[in-house]
């Protein structure tokens, strides 16, 4: 029994690693690059050792996705908690816009990309699609305002992350931090004004 | 002499037909099945004449990718001149998103995708796109509003772009098309409020 807890910690910290190194493939080498294999190298694992965790590409990407997510939404309620109230709408649109700006967006689009024409794929992804943006969605309006219930607010939370979407793409191919900034500044104004503050 | 101008127009007509193809191909197969035979195969052209209009994959991409934007930049030149004054705002806005929205986006999206792990690719488009978004921008300030110099204007139209961005890649995977319709209109207030109309 003294060993069996130890194994577990390894088989975890394994799994780990190789979501991590997944997302990296993803992000840097693109959806061809992504196969069970190429990710095992990356993560110093042998093909054997994912291939238990992960037997298809298929569960290798649908895990990854679902650790990308989780690790956004962690990271939103984190600084959800913790924003000072008065620049409450910068640090929900600032927020919006980092996560779609990082890394890990940039794995989630070589997966949608790929999916657009594999509908196997599609069905796999969809579900957690869904939940995501749910997710994210419910914590932008949280974090937006008091009323819960508003339309309003609602859907100037959707606008957000449409709009931080968009920002990310723009960043795939280049730099667009600087060009961002400008863009960022004028949809707080449209908001600030929107909302009456 | 009198065979040399149905020659060169059919010549035209077959590399019309080609990049046409390319759309479709990488629209509904992706970026994998985008190759120089796979596209003359779904054109109804020999290998042998399509590598004489394109003799790379690079090739091929890249004139696809032109005369996507080229199209797109046509449509909206178009669409300016004939639209009522009233609901300028909401025709710029639609526009932009009907731009993102087809499936000549979903087309260069399998490019930018592709281009995200393929420097030698992101060299040929990256000057490409660009031109694309200095047109797409120019034409969306010219049709916002008469001060072309307002730079509230500029910063609009490049937030609407931004926007329909986000929302063609939000249509990528399922018909996003009821909520977008909510998201949109909620800008479209945002804007005309912020323009003070």
């Amino acid at each position: 029994m003294t060993e069996r807890i130890p194994q577990q910690e390894r088989s975890r910290i394994t799994r780990e690693g190789l979501l991590r190194a997944a997302v990296d493939v993803l992000a840097e080498q693109g959806w061809a690059a992504a196969t069970v294999a190429t990710v095992a190298a990356r993560a110093g694992v042998s093909r054997g050792a994912a291939q238990h965790h992960f037997p298809t590409r298929g569960a290798l990407v649908t895990a990854t996705l679902e650790q990308i997510f989780a690790d956004l939404t962690a990271v939103t309620s984190e600084t959800t908690a913790t924003e000072p109230a008065g620049d409450r709408i910068a640090a929900v649109v600032d927020r919006a816009v980092a996560i779609y700006t990082g890394k890990e967006f940039k794995a989630a689009l070589q997966v949608w990309a790929a999916a657009a024409s594999d509908p196997a794929l599609r069905e796999l992804i969809l579900p957690l699609e869904a939940k995501f943006a749910r997710a994210a969605h419910r914590m932008t309006v949280q974090a937006l305002g008091p009323s819960d219930d508003d339309q309003r607010i609602h859907r100037i939370a959707q606008l957000t992350l449409d709009l931080a979407r968009g920002l990310g793409l723009a960043d795939t191919l280049s730099d667009d931090s600087k060009r961002r900034a400008q863009v960022v500044a004028t949809y707080i104004e449209l908001v600030r004004s929107a909302l009456g503050e």
